[in-house]
């Protein structure tokens, strides 16, 4: 008899939160589940690593078909430590979320939800990170849960290319219209720090900002279809390589 | 009269490394120097950005041609910082390093050397991260800012392309041969924890592992340039759509 999928489920919001548990129970017949995420809140942490200080991980809770541990590192340490440590084979798929939050655009290089995402196709697993566009407290994870287990489904079924994993948002709608095959948006962000002072009057700086495409605006891009009530998904590869401009920079050097 | 080239500096090494100390020199007569660094070690940041709390900053030391500043957040924290809050104009260059230890095929992703200049390109600068592939303590700069003075010319004179940085590795040589233009290796890290104990007697996990170049080799691939000797350099993109893959999985999901 055939090993029921194994599926590694992470998030950078922390083990607790609202999201990773909604996904969990929507996979849960999907295959065997581990859940291995941050003790708490990791919020764009990008796939930075733990290396100055160790980590430790601690098993909260198993039952048939879930385990559940808690790790004291970044979203990437616990996707290494699950697959180095923990897991007896390699994960059939890795899902990283539900996060808090949009994660389209240039927000795929600070996100730690696909920062985990990145780690699981570097290890060859085929991996989805999965984000809500929705920033108010008691947003509702129903939407994504339905298309990231049609999606988690899908690849379960069809795996992905080598060196290509998946980035998956939902607009803050109850009803998503369908499902839009993207290009990552150019732009970033701009106005990013509002001052403030500390208790002593010294100026501190807090991150903010709003996102400014870039003009011309293309019409698959992934904050477009956002905008119009679509989930976005983004495939994207681990080789960031600009294969286009290798020989004219050749060229250059040489001048 | 035409402005100095205005040159931003950073690292993932902390203000004080020897990297930066030996690049700010290198530079030194190519424009007017902000140097905007962590206060500490931000080794394998990625492109993680501060939220939760806030950053600060202070000024070190300024002198003709070259201000430094020293900061509390990562070192995208600090490239944003300084483009948004410090620069009255747009810099002509980020140069990120000299990091200690390399940043050659996947670590692009993990460093917060390259997370720097990742960050420069978002904000459209042309940028250049450069890493020295030696890990010994006594480490020397000298080919690095051989080469790194000389790429940081070109790309003054010549620009980049909108959403593309520039990767330059160096060997640990007392020569470097050339430099070549190179793809990105694939490949993984493994055997990546080494297990200990902490005072109490509980497990503790180390970071730590080999990289295992991916199977076939390809010529033009930096691992291999370096362990020839060799500079290597990889242009990179910020968009890191799989373009060869989205209509494909277009089909996948209509099935």
């Amino acid at each position: 008899m055939k090993d029921k999928p194994l599926i590694l489920i992470t998030n950078d919001d922390g083990v607790n939160a609202k999201g990773i548990k909604e996904l969990t129970e929507c996979l849960r017949d999907l295959g065997d589940l581990v859940v291995f995420a941050p003790d708490g809140p990791r919020s764009g942490m990008s796939s930075a690593i733990t290396s100055l200080i160790p980590v430790t991980y601690t098993l909260l809770k198993e039952e048939p078909g879930v385990r559940i541990y808690s790790c004291s590192g970044a979203p990437v340490d616990c996707v290494k430590l699950a697959v180095n440590n923990i897991l007896d084979r390699k994960p059939d798929l890795l899902v990283s979320g539900i996060n808090h939050g949009g994660n389209m655009a240039v927000c795929v290089h600070y996100s730690g939800t696909m920062g985990a995402a990145i780690e699981g196709c570097i290890l060859d697993i085929p991996s989805i990170g999965i984000s809500l566009t929705d920033y108010t407290e008691g947003a509702g994870f129903g939407e994504c849960c339905r298309w990231g287990r049609k999606l988690a489904r899908c690849v379960l079924r069809e795996g992905l290319p080598a060196g290509t994993y998946l980035n998956l948002n939902i607009p803050p709608v109850s009803h998503v219209k369908d499902i839009k095959v993207c290009r990552q948006a150019a732009g970033r962000f701009i106005n990013e720090y509002m001052q403030s002072e500390n208790a002593a009057g010294d100026p501190v700086y807090w991150l903010t900002g709003c996102f400014d495409n870039a003009k011309p605006i293309h019409p698959e891009n992934d904050t477009l279809a956002l905008d119009a009530g679509y989930a976005s998904l983004v495939p994207c590869r681990i080789d960031v390589t600009d294969y286009d401009f290798m020989q004219k920079l050749h060229l250059i050097l040489k001048d």
